[in-house]
């Protein structure tokens, strides 16, 4: 699951307001947790430094949509940021038990804790990794719902509360299919195709992370059903062209400006846009022969990679990107969204087709 | 997690309530998945055959509360039972990805599904395990998530709702605690003690499956402080004592009767309250050869039975679940509640009671 960290939208401003938000729901989350024994405690401290760490990307999607369309209460859209950014959490917390992951933005995440934890105990590794894997079940759990409840403590009225709940609902409803269809590109044999890829990448990351947090905004600041509806489509589109140019950076980008290994996707045998796109052209039978081995060399990648360039999948996925880029351009240039709002997003436009070549 | 098939207290037109609900939920769920794709809707399915089959426990523990305590929405108190259900499912649907369960009360569950689904798709075990596993993880966080959105669609009032929200989250802040802690206890190698065994049967099961129900209903009902309380700890009493007959009569039970293996516990080392006083008796060299062992033999099984009784767990263990159960029997007794309320709850005692020898 790919955090947009290069993609500043939230400003120090709106950061710190969101970090007291969760800063408070934790203070009083450990406090609670110190009645029950020290070792929930040290499971709160675990989720909570899990949390913080990040830009606060979705907070800011939420805010930047709200102020911009006219919104005064940013203690009530913090509070949107910050559920959020606990789905956020929740989400990738269960994503790296699903990938056995014990890493995550160079850091240990709670899988890696509680296996570090394990392991300092005495105990041998298979059982050490799955009393982490057990734990981080247990600490999404807690991240999903405080998401929810999060909502509740906006202070907003019953009927604006059930509509975010519902944006809400509908955020984690996709997200879940989408993390579906990536078990099952992952774990089965047959190849995906690049309309599945885009729908799985859609439903996995861009609407949680990009069309929720504009539409949630949107609602919030009470903009009307065309602007909401146009806000949300931009949201979804820009998302959709951020993880396709995610897909490229995974194999074609320059490690040292992405902080990105570009050869863990080819290793992994990962079905994106690229190899979705190559497995229709007749260098695949030279590119099959390499991906998915997990000690493929940095020679054999760079095979791998003269061939999608040259079977012409580079090109079809930064075509694809700059497609659902120009979607993204033409929502936010609409009439029911003020400057502002435009003024807000285009910086989020111009970080992601600043990405592609 | 143990689910108290065997105390009914959902009559049969409280469980039709529920179901009704439950029905319309997964209904409405299934189409929403339609939209996404049939591998969405295979999913739901998997869900709703996981939450369906069981005997409304504690949907009726919550609607006998209400009733019994004048209430007469019953479509609100079925929703909240609904809520509780759904929590259950979520609880056990990630309790057997922690335990690596693909089994439930006879059938497969979802791990167990999805994993027989890889393998027919030519997947090897460990990885269609895994697949299972992952499948699960996604399939409980939607029961999670839902389960408290099920309570918005009670139809009660803003302050109300605010309530039943708090005594959910009470709920499942409880049972991560516990999860938490059975995990430490099956993981690490130092013995709990007996107190610290019956606060984890209580976070774990106790609360969500009793205390809150009894608490919701009741709160739901209009009733005092005081008839809250008392019920509140009627439910969190006659729980753990629940729990503590469970593991003798994980043990000692008649396999016929309860339709549990006696040899399950054993072969596992659970840590239960009876292993727990066992661990400071002379005669715990002797049990703890054979505690754990895969493979402990009926012949084996027996002797770690005799040196229980003859160190005497077993005695210790039934006479703290009765002295739960008489506590459970005070709080019922309280002059809040009216008899109405006492005569509703006067079967889940006997119930208990009637498991201990």
């Amino acid at each position: 699951m790919v955090d947009p960290q290069d993609l500043v939208v939230a400003s120090s401003r709106r950061q710190k307001h969101v970090d007291d938000v969760l800063d408070r729901f934790f203070s009083l989350a450990k406090n609670r947790a110190a009645a029950i024994g020290p070792r929930y405690v040290t499971l709160w401290q675990t989720l909570e430094r899990n949390t913080s760490g990040g830009k606060r990307f979705r907070p800011g999607m939420v805010m930047g949509a709200y102020e911009s369309l006219g919104g005064t209460d940013s203690e009530a859209a913090a509070h949107i940021g910050a559920a959020f950014e606990l789905l956020h959490t929740a989400l990738i917390v269960h994503d790296d038990v699903i990938d056995r992951d014990f890493i995550r933005r160079g850091g240990v995440n709670v899988s890696g804790v509680y296996r570090d934890f394990a392991q300092t105990a005495g105990i041998p590794v298979p059982a050490a990794e799955h009393r982490g894997l057990s734990v981080a079940v247990i600490a999404g759990d807690l991240a999903l719902s405080n998401a929810f409840r999060m909502i509740d403590k906006a202070g907003v009225g019953d009927e604006m509360r059930r509509r975010l709940h519902d944006i809400f609902d509908e955020a984690l409803f996709a997200s879940a299919a989408g993390e579906l269809f990536d078990v099952d590109f992952s774990q089965l044999k047959s190849m995906p195709t690049v309309d599945e890829v885009v729908d799985m990448e859609r439903l996995k990351t861009a609407v949680y992370s990009f069309e929720s947090p504009c539409e949630a905004g949107a609602v919030l600041a009470g903009a009307s059903d065309e602007a909401v509806r146009a806000l949300a489509s931009f949201g979804r589109n820009i998302g959709i062209a951020y993880q396709i140019v995610d897909d490229v950076l995974g194999v074609f980008g320059d490690e040292a400006a992405t902080g990105k290994t570009t050869i863990g996707d080819l290793r992994e045998g990962k079905r994106t846009v690229l190899i979705a796109y190559a497995s229709g052209c007749p260098e695949w039978l030279e590119i099959s022969q390499w991906l998915g081995l997990p000690d493929l060399t940095r020679e054999q990648a760079g095979v791998v990679r003269r061939s999608l360039e040259a079977c012409g999948a580079r090109q079809y996925a930064e075509d694809l990107a700059r497609e659902f880029a120009d979607r993204a351009i033409e929502e936010l240039a609409s009439d029911a969204l003020p400057d502002a709002t435009r003024d807000e997003f285009q910086p989020v436009i111009d970080a992601v087709l600043r990405r592609v070549r």
